[in-house]
């Protein structure tokens, strides 16, 4: 999320990069780490023009037992870093995997006899921190790695690990401060949640621990969500959603804090094939036009072999590249439409409108409905930037009224 | 559990073998697996004398995936299996771990948003079929592989699994079937059950699965399931216990059928360290007095790193060795019973005495309370055994009284 990339002849500098997906075992694949699998998949990506990738490593076959970190498993993690290297691409480390496309990997510490969530019980978090510590301890000495997130969406952890949003910005806060005392200087931290954090009155995650904890806003978007219900797959509140969601996460994190579209994809069937690539086009051009967005890191880099079971069906398809290495149509497009972005100045913030949203959703936990797709403001939102997107600021916060 | 040892010079064959714990990592080491470190505790067992180990392979680390067995984790397997082979050993392979030591290891495909019974839902089920299935064929053909068990104690899986006594059995008579089918004929099948199968009213898994499933019963003896607590470390309920579990076994499952008892161990605080000689000593020559009986498997090979932590405090030093591979002095004082009771005939059954246990456990389950270690029955039994171990025999199940 640097922003003083040196390339000459770019009117801007936006990261372009995907998280990484492999393309054979998919994350099973750390159980057996190949190498050469690994460059090739990654090659996929630089073929692209892509500056850096997102990589999952899975928590519980790092630390299988809380008192049990492995050591290759580390390895591993920092051989896929150098192979990257090599390729000329830098890398983000996602620690507390945890959540990946619909499944959780938990260790056995924490499951049945042993059940205690990861949020808030103390023994737990001691192995978390333990993990977090050791993790960024041995990798962040690698000279590519410019970014590490607490984990992957890890609000999917609830509701089978109990928390209360309180207790989640705490449980956030900490190891954000747990990464920046093994972290270099130079290196983002970051905290990802999936958007219920931004919508959903009852979620025991807030916009707080986005846009606030750690040195970047990230924001995912999935259309998923209902989005795509609202105008179809090229209509402005779909092919918007991601700056509208960067622009809530400014609204509450301050116009002068970055924001990384960590993750965003087409997803089947909101969006079908026929669209996918004007989809990306118009989305990327939506999002690109905010002065605050970093980077565009897509989800994902390779499709999911049939083979593997039980996935939602959407999962299988998110690839820029099929599972044998052959480029997608919307591969391409996203290429070109980064390109075009970097030789395009974001729209001042001074030439956008502005609105200001119904509820205070830092504090006003409950009011976050007002603000999700297809409310009145979204629509508001989506009506204001037909030409660029609008900014959006937060109400005063009414102290003595917030529930929080 | 062949009786054909062609050893000569015994009076009697019977199994000697030991649950194997790796000294180093535990069962973590399954995802390092080193083949110098598997030799090396399997050759203390072998000096011993021991003929047999009972192997582990973690469920989850196999099949990650319900579409995803691991090619490797199935050569790790027949790697520990050939080294046994080449000290002597034979092997029997647990396959659905599962449970061990108070820890379940489930793969992600069975939890959170992917939650579903091991025992009742179609697709985990058609997933663990399809493990089990793989794992025989892919092992039966090893020579020194002489049994299979579908898990280890796999009623630890329940209450997390929801499951009903006829499910369990379906479940489990299904997985024998698909064992069977794989297997060499020479080979044992075995269901593996901790005792409240036997004692607990309303567990969900009931006598006739270990009694009537399979090729043996086998039981496992905890003294620490309340037993200690009537006469203490030496006292006869205490060091009978093995010897009860095995005659109701056979209440259950005919005179015909041979019963093993594959886990027996001396566990703190019930048997204190100076007791443990002792304990082993009257625990086996008890046992082994039933002529059914064919072999005797203690747990467990080695001690657990204190480093390991969140195991419950006994489970650390219930090794013959410890972690640097001493032998402890109850490692002697088995062996030194095997021998003894390989050197002695049984008691034969009509040199016995016979009690009538005041329910049929078979087929009245909320009965089990009535043969419950402390029961009057169980203290009748204690009564009766003082010079041999007394037969059980259940009274005839009266069906129409039969709540199940």
């Amino acid at each position: 999320m640097t922003i003083d990339d040196p390339s000459p002849g770019r009117a801007r500098s936006l990261r372009f990069g995907a998280n990484y997906v492999p393309s054979h075992g998919w994350f099973y694949s750390w159980l057996d780490f190949d190498a050469a699998t690994a460059r090739a998949d990654l090659g996929d990506l630089a073929s692209l023009g892509m500056d850096h990738v997102r990589i999952f490593p899975i928590w519980p076959w790092v630390q299988p037992g809380r008192g049990h970190l492995r050591r290759r498993a580390v390895e591993d993690v920092r051989s896929l870093v150098r192979i990257a290297a090599e390729l000329g691409l830098e890398v983000s480390i996602d620690l507390l995997q945890g959540h990946l496309s619909s499944f959780d990997f938990l260790p056995s510490w924490t499951l049945t006899w042993h059940h205690a969530s990861v949020f808030e019980d103390s023994r737990v978090r001691d192995g978390v921190h333990a993990y977090v510590a050791h993790m960024v301890a041995e990798l962040a000495s690698e000279p590519n790695v410019f970014a590490f997130t607490i984990g992957n969406e890890v609000n999917n952890l609830w509701p089978s690990n109990p928390t209360t949003a309180d207790t989640s910005t705490a449980w956030a806060r900490d190891l954000v401060n747990c990464i920046r005392e093994h972290a270099r200087p130079d290196q983002h931290v970051v905290h990802s949640l999936f958007d219920d954090a931004f919508y959903a009155p009852d979620h025991p995650f807030g916009p707080l621990e986005v846009a606030q904890l750690g040195d970047v806003s990230s924001v995912h978007s999935w259309v998923f969500n209902g989005t795509s219900r609202i105008d179809g797959p090229l209509g402005p509140a779909t092919t918007g959603h991601a700056a509208y969601l960067a622009e809530l996460a400014t609204a509450c994190g301050g116009r002068e804090r970055p924001v990384w579209l960590q993750e965003v994809g087409a997803p089947l069937p909101d969006i079908p094939v026929r669209d996918a690539e004007e989809f990306v086009r118009r989305t990327v051009r939506s999002v690109t036009a905010l002065p605050q967005l970093t980077g565009v890191t897509w989800w994902c880099s390779h499709d999911i072999d049939r083979r593997q079971l039980d996935f939602p069906d959407r999962e299988y398809d998110l690839g820029l590249f099929t599972v044998d290495h052959r480029p997608k149509p919307i591969a391409r497009a996203l290429r070109d439409a980064l390109f075009d972005a970097r030789q395009t100045q974001p729209t001042a913030d001074e030439q956008r409108a502005e609105l200001t949203a119904p509820s205070n959703i830092m504090h006003d936990l409950a009011g976050r409905e007002s603000v999700a797709p297809g409310s009145e403001f979204h629509r508001q939102w989506v009506a204001a930037s037909s030409a660029v997107p609008a900014r959006i600021q937060l109400p005063p916060h009414k102290g003595q009224l917030d529930p929080q």
